[in-house]
């Protein structure tokens, strides 16, 4: 039995990990950290662990905790583990990290777009980012410390991902538009995320300036072997769960002048799809909706073509707690312990 | 394997026997009749099982089924089983109904209070009323036909069943308030049921005339040996899933004149409900909340003496998909089959 | 034109005063008091007021407002104004208070309810409680401060007041279930506040302690000419605007054992009501909605008699914002200044 | 005073309109058409009208309707005016069609985009296009037919008029995201506007085929005086009423190679709209929202530039009942009649 920490428990990513991995045969959590609520029990944090979580919340001491688990998950706010990871940590104990500190690989891109000093730059190059669709064979029983990918970024990228690598859309072109439920607001009390500022109410927010976009970015770079800066941006939408990247490009033209066809382009997605179980490529003329996906580790895709302007829509949908954070994680642990990839992840969406 | 048969699997809560089966290890759905959508993939219907089902709906006919399956369950509209039902069905198959035509044993009162006609009366008697915390003994391997309580009923009934079973409270006093999300009111296209009329809404309906009233006092009635005339009003609330109880009832004074203390009522609910896996007393002070049992088998309860009116205020929150008619199904099934009772009910509650 | 100060502008009780009051033919608001964004643009506060206001805040200085305005409005915690009132404001000003600290008479209640101490009792026996429908005569040039019902309260006394005033009712049996939308809890931050924790969740709250209950139980009490001891229970609802009460009570049996008709009760109603602009008593059968009185001043209520148990379900809807707070207070504006009672009230409710 | 009939009166839109024209100081509604309650009194269909509104619903005849008013609000599905529309109503009555059927003057793009046949295209000539912001000075005393904008439509044109206007933008590179609340989906009852469908979801419809986009390239290429082209994708969202259009175009280069600036930008979107009262530009780094123009006859826009893409994000909310069809088509008949154009108009946002 894989012995788990988690730092930041009582986020809701942080919650939703316990709640993967109460039904995960395989791991058990131990160690509930959460600086906000020590030695209260969890389950009065969340009620709805009572009677399923007994233990109570300790403290972030990450040194401490290195010693008594075999992986840790962070899910913290930005910086927090660039500034207490050690080589002596990552020598005892893997770490899956859920904050932004080791996703991107150039620390002055990290810096400008969120505005702090990394503190840890030497931890970058052997970071893993965990896209595990795309870099599966990075994420081994060797790998110590894995950059868990943030949630529009998981649908933006896995969305646009088999065109981009494959070439077939002018990436200078692309344009994300993404649209969020507020549990990836966090569970900080603020304003702007009450009940009645959120409700009956929708935002466009961080308008060419989210801290996602270099993530995509760079991701797409590395599919696309080129460079990639794109247009991203986010909204606020009054749901709890879900996230829909609504994605355009243009198509590039084949040598005769003709668009690619709906079937040469599904067949790409296919490519890289058709055996994913957690990628569902939907049938022709089927939109993902963020409820067919709620409360499972699905992504959903699919593309419509447009003939009149030459543009590909390519549109995806996950939860955002789950596939975008705790799922993926969990999906992470699994490849680092070399367990069967969907343990504890056999989620079946629900529905209403 | 358990091989089941579902007639109505297109409504929510077929939909939901759907999502629990999926991953229960004993039985496998194999016939998912559905008269609206006959021939169409499951997966069409409920977009959230693409890839999970590969099935295709069937119509709903009974006979054949019977032959084909251990166990058929009906969420149907009222009447129809009644209407179909045969010794020969029964002889071959057992039955888990979902609606109200078993559930009253009273065939009069049935028949006032749905204003049909009971079309098979004669096996009313054996249909045994599954609400397992309470009738666990009587669902066994040689029941044939079990009648799955109703959603609201299911709550309202478990909410203040100890204390009606021990006599603290005076039963001609109780008032239950119910507030259910809207997935209870079906996928039927009604007016009423759009989300524009629902969302920023709150009303109550059926106003001393709702069908789950002659339920709720049939089954206290046989735990206080008394006959019970309640007060019952459901409200319809802009959530997708969810009951909340809140039921009104004088407490019976000590000799001395005393009212029963915390303690003294905790420990009845604890006396019925200590060793129960699906129903929780919560802490004193907590009041139990929907969202906390979501997507679960769960019932929350818990109550608040008021020294100055004398009554007690009793509280209970269930998902009304999932103990309050899913759920409670398959708990059901796990009885007639002699499985472990929460097998394929493991399911933690998804917050937020 | 009448000059008005309102202090607290910046709270959903504030901000729906200025969306009032910018209608209002008679009335200007020239102190938006905000003791959180002092000197701030209130429309930066509350963009919805763009281009309508383009006054800053200012802060909350009773004693110099007092010689600016005709009329304060007060908004405030509980306690603010009892901890500022002087006899010299309130000879300068008048005051409509949306606060309890003047709704009690009697202030060891106030005290024990609200857990503070009065710091101005003083004022208490000269404030008027505002319910308009039922104080109107006490409501007049002369009148100095107004005690503004609240929202709760606004709501079940009117929906019971007419049976109690009229001895229909059995005041001992009387039990009010009230659900609310979330924009009256306030605009502060708190995590039980946050959109995910009320979204898709329903929860009773201060069972058998809510300070709503004195101020019902006090008002009721006149009514009826007792004393009135009740329960009440209020509910948090997934919704921003609307409170619906839900009351049951026993029905005093006529001298020949009858219960009083439907059309006995529903004349008890027209009796006080049917001049009412405000209250709006329902046909028969059809149950109050939130929605149908969203952004109105209107109350609307109904009830059914229920002969199996001899009681009378009580329903009454509002929107708590409008006649649950500032609505009634511009009513009681009107009424201190000689105005047409309805004056910037004649709001269509808005749907959907 | 002004006498209107409504066709189509039971709708959302028709709803809307009722609720304006109610407090419309020179405009009086006497004939509320619904072909699906004839003979039922409005406010049992609407019962927020009930005491506000006492008439019952007659039918839709035109022809005998348009003896009797001075104006005719047609609020029905696409294809009913085309059908019904003659010289002699013309002759006698103005009308405002918030229908498509004379938005769009090529009526075989009409006839392929609504997939109908126009049965009176020879009204399309002197139909008037009723944007008021663009074509007021065409919306006269004279005028007949005045084609009232789609809401989409309306949104997505405001937002980027302007700069198309002044071909700032590269019109070909033109895509618009638009968000909608689920009012615009109408009160027909469908499956897929259920509250459970729709409650907790997001989803793209009509990708690359919704009728609108149409309707917004003939009104951008009248300002550009040039053909155009776009990708219009509408979006679903939990919520009743708003509409949110996200724009993305890039920016044309000045000549020296850099892109307007900031000041630049806004100075274009105030040249049009500083003087308009129904249109907000934003000030810099606030993001329209659609909950702050609820209600109301506003629409908010703003934009931001990314210096990194070259690219514009122009973002517009508006309230799709309102501004989006009966406020506007009530700004269309002020016009027409001469009146004050804001008249019935003044409506301050509701917020929460």
């Amino acid at each position: 039995m894989i012995k788990v920490g988690i730092i930041g428990a009582t986020g809701y990513a942080g919650g939703e990990l316990v709640r993967l991995l109460a039904n995960h045969r395989e791991a058990q959590v131990v160690w509930y950290g959460s600086r906000s609520y020590i030695d209260k029990r969890y389950s009065e944090v969340y009620q709805n662990m009572f009677h399923i979580v007994e233990d109570v919340c300790k403290d972030d001491n990450l040194a401490e905790l290195a010693g008594q688990v075999d992986v840790i998950f962070t899910a913290t706010p930005q910086g927090f583990l660039a500034g207490v990871l050690t080589e002596e940590i990552l020598s005892k104990v893997k770490v899956v990290d859920l904050s932004a500190d080791y996703r991107i690989k150039d620390v002055s891109v990290y810096e400008k777009w969120y505005g702090i000093e990394h503190r840890s730059p030497q931890f970058i190059p052997e970071a893993v980012y965990g896209l595990c669709e795309v870099n599966r064979g990075l994420i081994t029983e060797e790998t110590r410390l894995v950059a868990n990918p943030g949630c529009y970024t998981t649908c933006s990228i896995l969305t646009a991902y088999p065109l981009v690598k494959e070439g077939l859309i002018d990436v200078d072109t692309l344009i994300v538009d993404a649209k969020s439920g507020t549990s990836g607001a966090g569970r900080g009390a603020k304003v702007p995320n009450l009940f009645c500022e959120v409700n009956e109410n929708m935002k466009a927010y961080g308008v060419a300036s989210h801290r996602h976009t270099p993530e995509i970015e760079e991701q797409l770079g590395y599919a696309g072997n080129c460079r990639v800066t794109i247009n991203f941006t986010p909204h606020l939408v009054p749901m709890n769960r879900g996230i829909l990247a609504t994605e355009y490009a243009s198509l590039r033209r084949k040598a005769d002048g003709s668009l690619p066809s709906y079937e040469e382009v599904k067949a790409v997605y296919d490519k890289y799809y058709a055996k994913e179980k957690f990628v569902r490529v939907l049938e022709k003329g089927v939109c993902p909706e963020t409820k067919w996906v709620e409360g499972s580790n699905y992504v959903d895709v699919n593309f419509v073509i447009d003939e009149r302007t030459g543009r590909i829509i390519m549109m995806g949908a996950l939860d955002n707690l789950v596939k975008g954070a705790a799922g993926q994680a969990v999906q992470n642990m699994n490849l680092l312990f070399g367990l069967k990839e969907s343990e504890g992840l056999e989620l079946v969406p629900c529905f209403p």
